[in-house]
């Protein structure tokens, strides 16, 4: 299947190179074609790597990922363009954070709206799934990094997208059992509002990979 | 121990009889001296259990629970009395949500801000320790409703106050291992905010006991 992963930073080419690996062809997208991360990547990844700008990046994906900075989501996904979304899966990594204010940062967003929902809302054709932001990105692509396994959220309005993105999550290493679905892209907000707690984690066991499991009684 | 727990509710009455039950001496407290549900409580809890007015109640505990309705916390904590609390160790466990606009509340307060902190600037002679509200009112006192085990949070200024109130989550049967201090009562946000995902949790397993187990790698 083809890809375009949006973004170069971490998260953006930890799954670009994930999805090479399980055979996928991937187009790593930044702001302006030639970026030096996105080629640096390609030339290193195999046959199966290209590199772009958004629009081509977004035009090129069967699949589309939105992995940038939270901050610069909704943008990066405009200069993608509408039309490359249309009627695609879309699957959103992101997190709202906030650092003018220092580190840990706040959301930009949160409570009554999600990022998720905005990007739902600005793009409203695309398929919007929201998955994955509540882990770091090598527990993304490898969630045996955690034993006993962590759980993963998926919202979003298309039950089919969401069947689609589990598909994925399951190539990365997800078990059925690990895969929440919340409901619609409304709950977003939840996972999204995990991040304060994680970022606390972060500081009690730092470089350590961690999850988040949900535990059933009877 | 002497404990006063503010609040006639689930929460306030399920932790004031597994307190009794521990052999502690218990007040539970209304805004009005002589409230029906507060006396019901109390009647039918043992010779270890009073009741009365929140600032009764406050005077009594040489620890005090502050467990109403979040949206009430504050306004409670006044009628119990700054001079009632001072010094004390102020468990917080209750959560500041709004339920204005229905189903499924929002937070009154978050992202920037927290109902524990507000409650420990409200009353910065006490010692306020918030946890507890990320687990429903029966398994914050038999936290083996959930088989595995999840994790409970402790966020507060006060190293002692936490130790504290680790020990009578001992008591009601946590394990250090489910215990994680998050840190001062800033992290306060981090477990507030997982109440979204709480409640989203809950519309997907209704009725079934849950938690939140943090895992780590290595």
């Amino acid at each position: 299947m083809r890809f375009g992963v949006l973004g170069t930073g971490t998260v953006g080419t930890t799954i670009a190179t994930k999805l090479v690996g399980l055979g996928h062809e991937v187009t790593v997208g930044a702001r302006q074609a030639g970026n030096e991360k996105a080629a640096a990547w390609a030339a290193s990844a195999g046959d199966n790597a290209r590199h772009g700008s958004f629009s081509d990046t977004a035009a090129f994906g069967e699949v589309v990922v939105s992995a940038t900075n939270g901050g610069h989501a909704v943008a990066a996904l405009r200069a993608a363009g509408g039309d490359n979304l249309s009627g695609k899966l879309l699957i959103d990594v992101t997190n709202p954070l906030d650092f003018s204010a220092g580190f840990p940062p706040t959301l930009a967003v949160c409570n009554t709206d999600s990022l998720g929902e905005q990007i739902q809302r600005a793009f409203p054709a695309a398929r919007v799934v929201k998955t994955l932001n509540t882990v770091n990105a090598f527990v993304m692509v490898n969630p045996s990094l955690i034993p006993g396994g962590s759980s993963i959220f998926l919202s979003g309005n298309d039950t089919d997208a969401k069947q689609e993105t589990a598909g994925i999550l399951r190539e990365f290493g997800w078990s059925d059992n690990d895969i929440v679905d919340l409901g619609d892209i409304t709950t977003a907000r939840g996972p999204e509002m995990l991040v304060p707690l994680w970022l606390r984690l972060f500081g009690v066991f730092g470089q350590v990979p961690f999850g988040i499991r949900v535990v059933r009684g009877k």
